[in-house]
């Protein structure tokens, strides 16, 4: 073949250029993001240079495109799981984070009872929110590090399986996280997207169910961001080849009551008895409705969620969470007997300084109060204290007399229970008149 | 003092809080500022969160009150040059860069044989365009690496003294600078407002004035880009308590003939002596007036001129030349013979293809054209070959006859000039019709 001019062979990709181009809003193709995911991951990418391209694509945005092309390019900076050994469809349900959102260890159990495989890959908490490993740990010798095919494993034998992200999966995500967390980069939604979508989409599943948080205790406070977010995450998902729903829900209040890593434990086993608070109860039988649908077990949602209930009321989803515990080698007494999770040594109630009703609950700073107790990271390198939290008494809407509990602070520091009491009075709005609560729980569902 | 609820003392500033500021469009305050430029220098802040910031304070923007104090944040990163001992008005003179802009040479002995103290410190070509330093080590012996005392006492002697940026001077500047330059972040008229003048006004000047490049081989293409950085130039020294001028002027061309380092030099001897290119000796005379007016030489700019233009024919200027020259170690019989400068070992006739008028050069080629032979640096470690170069015998609105030499190369090396000739002919457009050149070299004069 004839090289004319316009025919040369394409030029090695500069970094430079790649920030620049970001940097003066243009697309990136699909070769200059790997340049940079692939260099930053192997270390030929300073890590200077990957933080200015951050800032730049964090201001300037990056389009639908791009933004698959970075959780591809991320995605495969790692291994993908190989689960083709199970014949089972594979599906997960990721959260952007909350406070008292503990459904993934309600979801995992109520799924796999029903007959689907669900790999499940969590996090820690960071900030404000919870995570998923700090209260599997919570379960006395729970292991949430396996290899992957302890892992496989595990999942083979009950259907569902919990750990942290090894060293496997997605290195870039871990890499550019640690990075965007101390360069003011966190919140982009496309860097949110893709550090998100990277890391399941690596569990090798088929279908994932999102659910997008909103509200004064989310990540995203306004419905719009989290509509954008989920959007984003929708499209990101069918560009490559995956079933995903994503779902808005309310983010105002902590969900359910228990807030702390053992006493949302607590919580879980209660609703995995059929127990529980409804709010809880209800967003769990949503997500696992979509995740059955998404997984081809049911024909419709309405099926989906009745298949979640008969798990529940059948007592199967709790023997498919004890088997868990057991094959990841917690001490599963403490379903029996859920005092035998860690117990905090002193109990306080917060007293509500007066009479109305609860009009609203500034819900970021109930997250921090579980922080300060001890239950929660300010910084990576933090131990957390599992014993630790609160139970939430009123919620919003509910009526109050003076001095009646707001909630129980369980803790182990009179001088930390001292700052979460202050924190969770001054979050805590109350009114004269009563207010009713319009909004549900699920804001609204996003399908491809 | 009794301290209210809003007379808290303030709260140490988190670097994370001031990168997002800046991410999110807010103007800093001069604390942020110094917390960003002092913690960087003392390595507190990390390069990657440096650079996460640069990138958002390019794309966000600085106002001109961040901008002076980032300046000043800069400049009082290291030590100010006490040059109380002089008692002369201390001016200096900066240019944004430019190809075959060599008139620092000319102007610091016209300046002081006109009465005037002038401290310069200078940097090294980098990218496309010279620098003043190299241009000097083309004179055997020449030392730029003086000590704040030597660099003083060369002054005292005989008015003016050349020099590189040392490491008390803006040490923040330097830290910052080189990390703009592997980070995308360069091309920011407000960081390179403070990057330049944080550097001049170290040198404990009363008075500056700038040559603010404009056109083809300009940082600043476009004439608003570079009235732009002028303006926030002159705002800024303002805001410093300092008489700043800017002048706009043009870089459609190279100027003068000569470009490359030794020959660059004796085009500058040439016009000590009162001959030499006539752009140049114009644009020499302007900058000098203004120099002179703004150190109190002088009661106008045409004043100011006119002791230029007899500075120059009293061989005055010529003679403060060769006692810098001694002073600081260089061999001034290249004066009298600037055939002692490095000499190339070969030429070359770069030929004009065709009969017609040059219409325009492409300048920026043309000065890379001169980092090709040899003369100036890709990255920060080359070295540079001090004799190579070219002359340039076509200018823009000349005619030409088909195979008459557009450029004489001064080369070393066969490779290297068949490139550079390669490029040399691309930069020049030739047509068929005569233009005329109606800009004036000067386009504009900004003051505060």
């Amino acid at each position: 073949m004839n090289s004319g001019p316009n025919e040369r062979s394409a030029p090695p990709i500069r970094i430079l250029d790649v920030i620049r181009k970001k940097r003066d809003g243009l697309e990136l193709s699909r070769a200059e993001i790997d340049a940079l995911v692939l260099g930053y991951t192997n270390g030929e990418v300073a890590d200077y240079q990957a933080s200015a391209w951050l800032m730049a694509a964090l201001i300037r945005g990056l389009s639908g495109a791009e933004t698959a092309a970075l959780t591809d390019s991320m995605l495969r900076s790692g291994t993908v799981l190989d689960l083709s050994a199970i014949p089972k469809k594979k599906v997960d349900k990721h959260s952007t984070g909350g406070i008292g959102d503990k459904t993934s260890l309600i979801l995992a159990p109520v799924v796999a009872a029903g007959g689907l495989a669900v790999p499940m890959v969590s996090g820690r908490g960071l900030g404000h929110t919870g995570g998923t490993l700090d209260k599997l740990e919570s379960i006395p010798g729970f292991n949430v590090n396996l290899s992957a095919s302890q892992f496989q494993s595990v999942l083979q034998k009950c259907g569902c399986a919990m750990i942290g992200q090894t060293q496997e999966i997605a290195p870039a995500d871990k890499k550019l996280y640690a990075l965007r967390d101390v360069t003011g980069t966190v919140e982009s939604p496309s860097l949110i997207c893709a550090s998100i979508m990277s890391k399941k989409l690596a569990e090798g599943i088929d279908a994932l169910v999102l659910d997008v948080k909103t509200g004064s205790g989310a990540f995203m406070k306004s419905e719009e961001d989290a509509a954008h977010l989920a959007g984003l995450m929708v499209e990101t998902g069918q560009r490559m080849g995956k079933q995903v729903v994503a779902l808005i829900t309310g983010m105002d209040e902590p969900l359910g009551q228990c807030v702390g890593n053992a006493l949302e434990v607590a919580e879980c086993i209660d609703v995995l008895n059929d127990r529980g608070p409804e709010d809880l109860r209800q967003l769990c039988m949503e997500l696992a409705g979509w995740m059955f649908l998404l997984g081809g077990a049911v024909a419709s949602i309405e099926q989906g969620r009745a298949l979640a209930r008969q798990m529940i009321k059948s007592g199967k989803a709790l023997e498919r969470f004890r088997e868990m515990v057991v094959l990841q080698g917690g001490d599963a007494s403490v379903l029996d007997n859920p005092d035998r999770l860690p117990q905090a040594q002193h109990k306080m109630e917060v007293a509500s300084p007066k009479a109305g009703y609860v009009t609203a609950i500034q819900c970021e700073q109930m997250g921090t109060a579980c922080v300060l107790l001890g239950g929660g990271r300010e910084r990576k390198e933090d131990t957390i204290d599992h014993a630790v939290g609160y139970v939430v008494h009123k919620k919003v809407s509910d009526r109050v007399v003076a001095g009646e509990p707001l909630c129980t602070l369980h803790y182990n520091s009179e001088s930390r229970a001292a700052r979460a009491r202050e924190l969770i009075l001054e979050s805590y709005q109350i009114g004269d008149a009563p207010v009713a609560v319009t909004k549900p729980l699920v804001r609204k569902v996003i399908r491809a």
